[in-house]
This record gives structure tokens, sequence and C-alpha cells, in this order.
């Protein structure tokens, strides 16, 4: 069991900046990523539909004999965690908890921003976790629906990106805050646009570290770490255009992918 | 068999430009309308999920007992009018030959461009239809992803949305095209900053209303215009977020909507 590969999975590519990490702090560790790109995104969508999902993404996962789930997406983490943990045999980790740890950490004055997709602004995840930690943190949210396909369309680098995200985020003027939760996987490839709107006076929290260094201490605490000495593995399969996938990964990953598998997932019904 | 109701699906909300033509020019039938929000957007999705997609929406049509189908969706029509017209025994009408016919009418230098979703675009199917019709017609293509999320946004008015679009139509300066084919049906609410871009000397040819005459002169054909008086009725299903529907709705009809129902369609295993 120890040895058996973790779980990742996401709506589609984002999570690969999560699965970076892990290879990077667990270099041993094999791993299982899941993309549903024939339904992404998740972040337009309801509670109820992003739940039905995160199940089915996470029993095709189970099927793979997975030690361990990371929910690589910070929509379904915030909408479908709970379910996940009590549904699951399995340990579930996901991305909102160590990135609030992390933003809590990093505040000097508590006031905190999140920008996130709208499902995961909708949800209240970050809110509820940032003040459950800190209670008397003040925090401000904004959902950007356009910044996932601007990163998506290779534009991050561009005017318009710089356009559209001071646009999103004057919303934050008034708040005065020091940290920002980038709220979504996509968000750090916007990081440098973001943070010349903001300024350096604020610190912007990706939880894709926060949320690697969490599965080693889960595991390590299990006593489920990898006993093997080589480098692990590291398999990717999507719902949808896996030679998209390998193809547009390797801009999430900064190294090229194997090739990728379609996965089919077997149909939940939950209600 | 006449008076039943016409069907009518698409991805999401944009196919509801396509029924509110349908209801101006046929003031007499009833419709039923399915937008996949739960699966929404097709247009960055491969031809095969695209086209088990639209046989499960069909599907879906086909147990409301419609007499016609109509694929409001520029995307699903590309790449699954020719399956679900061999499959299902119901006339299906789709957005791409009555668009291509009125582009062919509206030039005079036979030089047309055509702009869609990835999906749309890279299927072909525009230029298909017009060197059909006019063999020595010359298209040219440009897929254009954000422009959905930006007239999701609301942002259609905006000078993100003007900035965005001549960076994409950039793509037609050498091209010296005179007519110019909105390939996504969430385009028409682009038309004044595409126009302005474009200039005068490009006619827009927008689906919607050739796609209606044609359910029109096919009804008429096949004897199965609906023989009541009063004013056709309107249903409509969304797959996710029906509330969220019925209010986004109205910005593509133009009128409010009645309630939207939540629709559960059944997986079609297509291979």
């Amino acid at each position: 069991m120890k040895n058996n590969p973790i779980g990742i999975f996401d709506s589609g590519l984002g999570g690969l900046t999560v699965l970076s990490e892990i290879a990077r702090i667990l270099p041993a560790e094999d791993t299982v990523y899941l993309g549903d790109t024939a339904r992404v995104p998740y972040g337009i969508k309801s509670k109820e539909t992003v739940v039905r999902y995160a199940l089915e993404d996470a029993a095709f996962l189970k099927s793979h004999k997975v030690k361990l789930i990371v929910i690589a997406c910070n929509t379904a983490s915030a909408n479908a965690q709970d379910v996940l943990q009590k549904v699951l045999d399995l340990p579930v980790v996901g991305v909102i908890e160590p990135g609030a740890r992390a933003a809590v950490e990093a505040s000097k004055s508590g006031r905190i921003g999140i920008i996130g997709t709208e499902a995961t602004i909708r949800s209240n995840a970050y809110t509820r976790a940032i003040v459950e930690l800190s209670p008397e943190a003040q925090t401000f949210n904004i959902a950007c629906p356009l910044f996932v396909p601007l990163v998506e369309e290779g534009w991050n680098g561009t005017d318009i990106a710089e356009r559209v995200a001071r646009e999103y985020l004057k919303g934050f003027k008034e708040a005065n805050i020091d940290t920002l939760v980038l709220g979504c996987t996509h968000y750090p490839l916007l990081k440098e646009v973001i943070s010349s709107v903001m300024g350096p006076g604020v610190r912007l929290i990706d939880s894709a570290t926060a949320t690697a260094l969490e599965v080693a201490s889960l595991l390590k605490e299990n006593g489920q770490e990898c006993s093997e000495e080589e480098a692990g593995t590291h398999a990717f399969y999507a719902t949808d255009s896996p030679e998209s996938f390998t193809k547009v990964g390797a801009r999430f990953l900064g190294v090229r992918l194997g090739s990728t598998s379609l996965a089919h997932l077997e149909s939940i019904e939950h209600g």
C-alpha cells in the first residue's frame, strides 16, 4: 500500500502546478493525474454538479489503487472536499486549507484578498478556512472568470491580460490588503501581471507548495511514504483530447509530459 | 404530430438567439429548448466528445416528442449534424448551412471570413458548406476562444472587448474580405465591436435568422406547420443551474424567460 501512487485530479490542466510541487517535494512517489477535460471548466457550474463530477473523478483514481487523493482544483476543493472525505475510505487533501494556512502565516495586517472562479468565491470556502485559523482576519473576495480562458489562450504576458487584471483587481483598492490568495490553479501563470497591478506591498499566495507539504506530512503521519529509492513515475489521464493535454500541459508543468491516456468515467447518481 | 413542439439545443445560452428568431418567424410553434450548461462550453472539446454530447441532447428532446430538431450551436452543428441526421428519424436543422448560404448571397467578392470556437474552426464545416455553394469562393478562418467568456461576463461593450477583437481580427487585415460569418451563437452580442473593428465595408452574417427561415421552409415542405392560432409556448431545460439560465438568458432572448427546469440526460456510449 505504501508504494501505491498518489491520485491527483483537476477539472483540466491547472492541477499540474500542484503535481509539479508534489513531484519536487516527494520525488520517489508515483502519481496518477486525472484532468476532466471533457467537462472543464468546473468554476462556472453549480455545487451539485461539481460534487457529482468530483465523485466520478475520485472513483476513477480509486480504481487505480491510489493511497491518497489530492483535489488539485480550488473549485472542487471548495465545493466537494467534505463529501469526498465522507464517502471515500482514503485520505483526501484539498488546496483550500493549505492555501488558507499559508495566507494567515504571511499576512501581518490580517486583511487578506481572495481571487478565484465564480464557484470557488460563491462557496466562501477560503473565508471560512481563514477565519477558523485566525478569527480576527478580514477577507475580501473577487471572482475573476476571464483569468482561466486568458491563461488557456496563452495571453498571460499581453497588455490585454493587464487590462483584465486591472478591471478585476480594482475592487481591492479600498480594502488595503497585504496578502492575496491565488485561489485557482491557473492563476500562478498570471503572477507577474497580478503582482504588477497589486504592487510590492501585497504577498501572493499560491496553494501548490502548501498543498504538497500537507501531502508529505500526512503520508509521514500515516506511515505511507514510498519506500523506493528511484524517482517515481507519473501517469496522466484526460477525459477528452489527451494529445492536447500533453501539449498544453507542458506550459503548466514546466517540463514535457509523457503521453496522456483517455479516461472513461463511470456516471454516479448523487442527489 | 404537426402540433408537436420544435426541439432546440445548444451547449448553453447562445442558442437562445436562434430560438428568438424561430419564435418571431413562426409565432404559433411550441418549442422545447435544452441548454447543456453542466458541460458548457463545447467549443474547446474534441469532435468525439461533442458528438456524444449532441446525441444525448437530441435523445432528451426526442423524449419530449419534438417534430424537428434544431442544433442551435455552431460547434455541435459543425461536428455532429451528419451523425444526428443518420441516427435520428426526425428532420435535423443546423446553423452552418443556412449561415453559409446567407454569406454566399451577401458576398460580392467571394472573399469570406469566418470566426468561431476552436472546434468549429477546426472542423472546417463553414468552408466546406460555402465552397459547395460557390466553388470559386475563398474563405479565411480565425478561432476566437475569448469571445464566449467575454460575452458571458457581460463585457461586450467595454474597451477590453475591443482590444480582444482587434487582436483576433487583425488576422483578416490582408485577406480583404467583404463578408464575415459570426460562426458562434454568442457572437451577435459582439456585433457592434466587431463591426467597428472591421469597418463598414464588411457585412456581418449571423445564422439565427437564416436558420429560422430554413426551419419554416422545412416544416412547410413536410406539411408539419402548427395548425393552432394562438401564440406558441416555450419550455426551457438546462442540465445545470436552471435559475442562472433564466437570469442570463434574458440577455440573449431580449425578453424575460419563464422558469427553466433541470434536465437529466441519459449517457450514450458512442464509439
